[in-house]
């Protein structure tokens, strides 16, 4: 398959859209540190407008190259007004840790984070489709859209397949331990931490309805208990976008 | 403290603006099901709109009763722009388990969902927003306000505390293993299984700046390294606004 990456590891344009405010020392505009947060998650968080009315849609998502996909149903609020190419702004977190401080101020939280932004819209082409059907599964789990049953001729209407250039983006990323007021470390007598979180896989459940013997699949190999599902999703993210 | 509870469960009214219209059946209006959900979560991301562009920002937030409270920095785009009072959209989402089915049809992920609606106000009663600023960490780690510093003047002024009333709100439910089409059980050759995904913490890394011989206050017991972070917060959330 294709490699998906830019040419350039070029940063994207800081505009009044994208430039980090808070904290401003956090900010990342660099298409390699954004597409590693984006490549590491499974769900995102989409922001649009109906009647003026924001509604933020968490759903699954993957990027190619400076291309953003997801899907819904074709029914959906959502897919139905995404389609006008409303703007919409597509956002990523993970959650590292927690950061227990000397004052409430200095309170945080590790994370990593990107907001994208860009027009909504339907990808109509029907081989292009189908080309992000198989990509959305092997995104995840690699080679698998080859052992599956393709969609009947209902199911692909039923599915829209929506896509985003990203216009501009923005990463915020803090990784630090407690930063606390220097007079504060020996001054205030509160027990301070950090507590890193992760989000880790757990043993697989097999459908009860398995066909007897059938084995689990060597690419599933990466998937093993316990392990973090960042670092599997960067994995299989690899996987299937940039090897030959 | 007080119990922040609604007198009973009623469900919130389903309107144009919450009804949940893919795969209805996962839909949840009841009080007791969004409450569990947002109770148990410590990110949220927010929509809203500035000069018509969606902005989706994650940021820590909690409940009390129907209302949600959050803060910012005083300087920050998303505060200057919500103390307007704008419609709000504050989506939690819990990423439980990765399911893989025999079409790409039927993959799917089990997750718990709230998209509660309202509009945002500044807290503007001083008082009020020293008890809620309080409430913010204590919810987290409960009883941590008495041990920190208290906000200096600066650091009082430097920060918003924001709320929203949930005018409306739905739940969105997936807890099902594999669920595919009945010919496809036994047609497809593909490995089906349910991974379940949970976000743990980790062991805590003390701020090398302790005290000597400060002890970890009690409350923190419950913060073991392993337990789903959900599970903590649920707990927590509970010492803090549900015991007098």
């Amino acid at each position: 398959m294709a490699d998906v990456e830019a040419a350039d590891n070029a940063a994207f344009e800081v505009t009044e859209v994208n430039r980090v405010r808070r904290v401003h020392d956090r900010g990342r505009y660099d298409r390699q540190t954004i597409y590693e947060i984006l490549d590491a998650a499974l769900v995102c968080h989409i922001a649009y407008v109906i009647d003026g009315q924001p509604y933020c849609t968490p759903t699954g998502f993957w990027r190619e190259g400076d291309h953003l996909y997801w899907h819904g149903s074709s029914a959906s609020r959502m897919i139905r007004q995404q389609a006008r190419g409303i703007p919409v702004c597509l956002t990523v977190t993970h959650l590292d840790a927690l950061v227990m401080a000397r004052s409430g101020f200095h309170h945080s939280i590790n994370y990593r984070a990107v907001m994208a932004y860009g027009h909504a819209h339907v990808i109509s082409d029907a081989a292009e489709k189908t080309r992000l059907m198989d990509n959305f599964i092997d995104r995840i789990y690699p080679g698998r859209s080859k052992l599956i049953r393709q969609p009947n001729k209902g199911e692909f209407k039923a599915t829209t397949m929506m896509g985003m250039e990203i216009e501009t983006a923005s990463g915020k990323v803090r990784d630090k331990h407690v930063a606390d007021e220097e007079e504060d470390y020996a001054g205030v007598s509160a027990w301070s931490a950090l507590y890193p979180v992760t989000q880790v896989l757990g043993a697989p459940q097999e459908c009860v309805r398995q066909i007897p013997g059938l084995p689990m699949p060597g690419e599933m190999a990466v998937f093993q208990p316990g392990t973090k599902l960042d670092e599997v999703l960067t994995e299989t993210y690899r996987a299937t976008f940039k090897q030959p």
